[in-house]
């Protein structure tokens, strides 16, 4: 490092922007282009990228690291293949740049169309896993966004030797080298500096532990799209179908628990928990979910011997991100719905019934982003909406909410035809 | 003020939050029930609300505005009929909420709506003009949003009056009176307090100066969209037509030179510098408009005694709000693109041609909200854009961008419709 941080980090997103500039009339073809060799240079550089993992692995920051964290820094080549067929797969996707989303003439005879834009110049500041660079950069180029990326110290020569390859593929198709860059440091001031470079850089995405979205979401002048937490509730309606009840939360529950999808409480309907209750407890103790439950519940469960713990305060709000589930049992629909309203985190809800009025008023009145019928809470993510890539899901109410795709990646501009007309 | 800044707004968004709940799902002939209550109110109550102009304009914050902020601050009859006949405009417009925006079925058979939405808590800081007050309740409850309101000190027994007003209206219609409410302080301490409170409000619209916006950019955890400043251009392409070019220029610098769609700088080709410069510059001094010149449009303007001064660096960067104008010579189309992206505020931007390709490059490059052909700057605008209603001008490039109407007062949410789905 030859600059100080605070240089440093202004000049990068100065080239930032220029590249941006050129980003914005990039076609399709070019910025495909850049993609194809991509995936060829991914494809050709193993041996170098799974040395620079190596050196990353043995660093005393990976020392530092869970198990969990460990496996998502390493990279194999099923990694590596897996990540070369992304970047295919985003080759494949529709451009979203360009597309007219409003057309319409004025009685003075202007017509404004609206068109879909790149954003501009997007930060992503992320931790640990070295896919993600990778995700970012395709997405980002896709859309016509210029890409600064600021990963995590424990997977810096990872990223580096990633990055070096991404700037040989965007020069082979003729694109600025400075559309996607790495901060070649991971110090908090540079970070802090950033995050106030707001005539530059016109969006930032956080991806990581809350501490990190916290920090980013306090210290950034430039708008921030965010993910908090996922406290996500399935509610067994009255009449809800006990077999289906029992599928989807069991789907929801423990096929993939450390997701933000995934559901952290269960709400039943009290004239259906006696009997409801004790069948969907059982088939989640034989998955090992632990039980925590309110004094109904707990009654409930006591009198069927079924294993549980009483529930705390906290655990009406909690995200547990693991085999624990809170259960409540509510005396009407309207209820559930506060309750949730109340206690959740607008990310992922959804309703059991095969009463149509008691689901339209559940998915009118619950003020979520992904709001589900008969379905499973996994079910919001950018994959499974079709989207074809995913950045993220956004628990914010601007721009973007649930999963963020390509589109979600772009602004719009309004672009107005005359012939010499003024205003009065 | 009983209670301390802090415990104060944070009850004060408490209410709000629950009050948004209920209006997520009011019909839309309840919030047009509650407006018409509002205009009737409105018309019969000049007598107090213009008392409660008169203790503002006696105030020692009032003594201490511009004559035009004085201005802005004054009630009248005619601007109180002007404000009830705003409101009966928005009950006419159709409700944004319940819009469905995309509907799709996935292989699996899972069925995704996709609905617009009320954001939920929208907290408006603004300054001076009382018929602010009067413009953000009603949008915001037209679109199914609780608002917070925080006005400038000088307006403080005027806004408290029309606040009243609004509670009346809301609880004549059943709707909650906490739907809409005035900070009842102007506090700094408050509103730092506020702008932390990202569970409750979601998202704050800073109207004003721009040291009030930075402060509330600076400051807020809350997502934010703003306005920073409107320098705008004007560019005299090669293939001009003379006649054209004059007029909307005229229109574009003095029709209302205060506002941030004025135009601030021009550019000419230099290939017709030579003659459409001294004839754009005699208009514009006919209408008392101040040059500042480039050297080389110095230089012909000079030959043909017009009168000019020589720009500083500033200059072309400034946002002059008033009857001053830039003027810089460019050797062509991509030079012009060049300087309005770099020196210009991204807002709205115009090229008057002949040459429909020289067009469709301008709107292509230039990287601003609205970019328009042969058509003043002024049309930047939500009343011009048919909208019926405006909360502001957005510069950002996040959720909203231009004129922001009812439309851009909603988020979306999706309804996902199942039978018994779970993800793999």
């Amino acid at each position: 490092m030859t600059a100080d941080p605070a240089s440093l980090v202004t000049d990068l997103a100065r080239r930032a922007r220029a590249a941006s500039l050129a980003l914005v009339t990039a076609p399709t073809a070019v910025k495909n282009a850049a993609l194809a060799q991509l995936a060829d240079l991914l494809d050709a550089s193993h041996a170098d990228l799974l040395a620079a993992n190596t050196r990353d692995l043995a660093s005393p920051e990976a020392a530092a690291l869970t198990t969990a964290g460990r496996e998502r820094l390493t990279l194999t080549t099923a990694k590596l293949a897996q990540l070369a067929q992304s970047v295919r797969e985003v080759i494949a996707l529709p451009d979203p740049v360009g597309e007219l989303l409003d057309d319409r003439t004025r009685p003075n005879g202007l017509r404004i169309r609206q068109v879909r834009v790149p954003i501009g110049v997007i930060a992503i500041i992320y931790e640990a896993r070295p896919n993600v660079t990778v995700d970012c950069a395709i997405l980002c180029l896709k859309s016509g966004n210029a890409a600064i990326l600021r990963g995590g110290s424990e997977c810096f020569h990872t990223n580096t030797a990633l990055a070096e390859i991404i700037s040989r593929s965007l020069a082979a198709a003729g694109l600025p080298a400075d559309a996607v860059q790495l901060i070649p440091t991971t110090d908090r001031v540079a970070l802090a500096h950033l995050l106030k470079l707001d005539t530059l850089i016109h969006c930032v995405i956080p991806r990581g532990g809350e501490s990190l979205i916290r920090f980013v979401a306090e210290n950034s002048t430039i708008p921030v799209i965010k993910h908090y937490t996922g406290v996500c509730f399935v509610y067994v309606d009255r009449d809800a179908d006990p077999d289906l009840a029992e599928k989807i939360l069991l789907n929801a529950k423990v096929s993939r628990p450390g997701v933000c999808n995934a559901t952290e409480q269960l709400l039943v309907h009290a004239a259906v928990a006696e009997t409801m209750l004790p069948r969907l407890a059982s088939a989640l103790l034989g998955q090992g979910v632990q039980l925590r439950c309110d004094p109904a519940a707990a009654a409930i469960l006591e009198r069927s011997k079924l294993a549980h713990t009483d529930a705390t305060p906290a655990d009406y709000t909690a995200e547990f991100l693991g085999l624990t589930l809170a259960i409540r049992i509510v005396g009407s629909l309207e209820v559930a719905i506060a309750t949730i309203n109340h206690d959740g985190s607008a990310h992922t809800d959804a309703i059991v019934t095969r009463d149509s009025a008691a689901a339209a008023r559940f998915q009118a009145a619950v003020d979520s982003a992904v709001v589900l019928w008969n379905a499973s809470t996994r079910f919001n993510d950018g994959f499974e909406f079709g989207f074809g890539a995913e950045i993220g899901i956004s628990t914010d109410r601007l721009h973007a909410r649930g999963p963020m795709g390509l589109r979600e990646l772009c602004s719009y501009k309004y672009l107005i035809e005359g012939s010499g007309q003024i205003r009065n």
